[in-house]
């Protein structure tokens, strides 16, 4: 039970996505490899999984080492990476390597920021071990790290070799990182597919079944791959993947992270969907559709950000999609279909309609 | 008197070289862009070439600001590459900014850099004011910094948007600056055009005047853009242009820098070509010429690195085109000519032609 997809730009890569994908598809690509094989993982991940997958490989007879860094978004930083970096080049790692990227969105952001300015690019590989991963981080190459100054502020666009998920990873996942990911199918299917918002819907229950499991991250990535490909460097069609998180990342600075980046980009989505509402766009109904669906899994949907409007709203005129200052949302038409107006994928709100949407739920 | 050439990736870019091309072509090009403009330089040229190029653009009526790093070669770290990230990133700047690199190859390769990586790449226009970095680091998108390891180590290939070469910032240029780009366009000579190779040799007194100077540097430029075209990623025939830099890079190291990068080439390529002969290659008497034009051209091709042969050899082991920790060679078959054997453009030298050829000139 395998679906592949490949990802078309300059040079194409492939996804694997299905049950025992390490152990089939995963080994036979590494031994394909000319390269020294390295995988960095996290700290939380290195003594489970990490030895797990350095024990795949080497049961083939490759040679890999397994490097870890301590686990969490706080660690996402530049000096993590001149850290990685240094135990690398004392390795006597050049550019014949091949880093294997092993966790959530955290790795594969870091990693693959490594893998691109490493001897100034090496190849590198993902294995994403959460839900939203593999749908989301894994998927558009784009990588990099926090600064004080803001989330994902220094990195690059680089493509992976290919990328490997494999839904055992996922038997482990706590229920809380099962939310994350399915925020971002959730959102996938409000922009672009009506068909996987309906089956998330409906089949709430299937949802860990590996079949089910398989089509829907199967469709968000299709959603992704269209976007991205279309678009590699975000600045038009690939502005569409941010529907609810202009608001989420915002309410998400104010939390000081504390909130899970699904719940934030979760209110982000009620929010927006009400914008495009008090815009004359959506229909008032599909607020309370979302707003349902959001709640059946589970989201409390929770916050104190409303509470200060203005320190919000600066907040969204410091997003990188804002023209000087000024936010710019992605907004519905219709479950599955985005507003489009004067060539745009995004629409500036009026601050009146802002001030009426941005009230808890 | 104005040449210009254009480089051809997916996406090309124009190299204007000239006098005068600061006030003419530089001015019109920044007044077509919609980006905010900072000019970065080092600590040395901001207040005299900084300042007037601020001025210049400011009198056209662009707002420009004027950043500054320490000059030097031992400030191009990832540290000043933080410390300018974050200067931009509390001033404001977002992915609406185009970077100006004012200066040699340290600020260029780092502003480069910088550029690459900031929000995720930003446009960079370079203004090369070193010979050598006309006819070097402004050509062929690489960007890094150093690391304790080695240098330009963590980097990436990143295409500057335009390069603006003004022979009138050379008026000032030291000396030993000259001897350092003049080793470059030798080399390019040697590499690929026994033309250039032999004017160089021949009319070493017409050098500084600005016509034969503006055809030498082109003609170099034109060597380098016909490598990096057919290779931006440097795994064949781009590395021919590391001709030289194999030994050179290594005597840097344990020179600790303190030798120029010219004259540390310079041996680099004295040697190498003495491999050549050793190799079975290159006629011996082609050493002996390209020793007098070197000394010709005043440089002492002196160095302490050949009395600690092992650690010499261990540094090569490390050189990024080396495979499995075994050095990799660019050879000469004859003036303008390269060694090309088993379909690659490098070859292993044995360690008994090694030792025979590491010894002071």
């Amino acid at each position: 039970m395998i679906k592949t997809l490949e990802i078309n730009f300059a040079k194409s890569y492939p996804i694997y996505m299905g049950l025992e994908v390490l152990r089939t598809q995963l080994v036979a690509y590494c031994q394909g490899l000319k390269e020294r094989l390295v995988i960095i993982t996290d700290s939380h991940i290195k003594n489970t999984l990490g030895l797990e997958v350095q024990q795949l490989l080497q049961g083939v007879g490759l040679s890999v080492e397994l490097f870890s860094f301590p686990a969490g978004e706080a660690h996402k930083t530049r000096e993590t990476k001149a850290q990685v970096e240094d135990l690398l080049f004392a390795k006597g790692y050049g550019r014949d390597t091949c880093l294997i990227a092993l966790g959530g969105g955290v790795v594969t952001d870091l990693v693959g920021f490594i893998a691109a300015t490493y001897c100034r690019g090496v190849p590198v590989i993902y294995v994403p071990t959460t839900l939203l991963a593999m749908v989301d981080a894994s998927i558009g190459g784009k990588t990099g790290v926090d600064t004080p100054f803001g989330k994902n502020l220094v990195g690059t666009f680089y493509q992976p070799h290919a990328v490997f998920m494999d839904l055992k990873v996922l038997e482990t996942l706590p229920e809380h990182e099962w939310c994350n990911g399915i925020v971002e199918m959730l959102k996938h299917g409000l922009i672009a597919d009506a068909a996987l918002f309906n089956a998330l819907k409906t089949q709430r229950a299937k949802l860990k079944e590996p079949q089910f499991l398989l089509e829907m991250i199967f469709a968000s990535c299709v959603i992704k791959k269209n976007m991205i490909e279309q678009d590699e460097r975000d600045y038009g069609i690939r502005q569409l993947l941010n529907f609810g998180h202009t608001i989420g990342h915002a309410i998400e600075l104010i939390e000081d992270y504390k909130i899970s980046h699904g719940e934030a980009v979760a209110i982000g989505m009620l929010v927006e969907a009400r914008l495009s509402v008090l815009s004359g766009f959506l229909e008032p109904h599909v607020v309370d559709e979302i707003e349902q669906v959001l709640r059946d899994y589970g989201l409390p949907l929770k916050t104190n950000a409303f509470e200060d409007i203005q320190r919000l709203k600066a907040l969204l005129g410091l997003d990188k999609k804002a023209l000087a200052n000024v936010a710019q949302f992605v907004l519905l038409d219709a479950i599955g279909v985005t507003h489009f107006e004067n060539n745009k994928h995004v629409v500036a709100v009026k601050s009146e309609i802002l001030d009426a949407g941005m009230v808890n739920i």
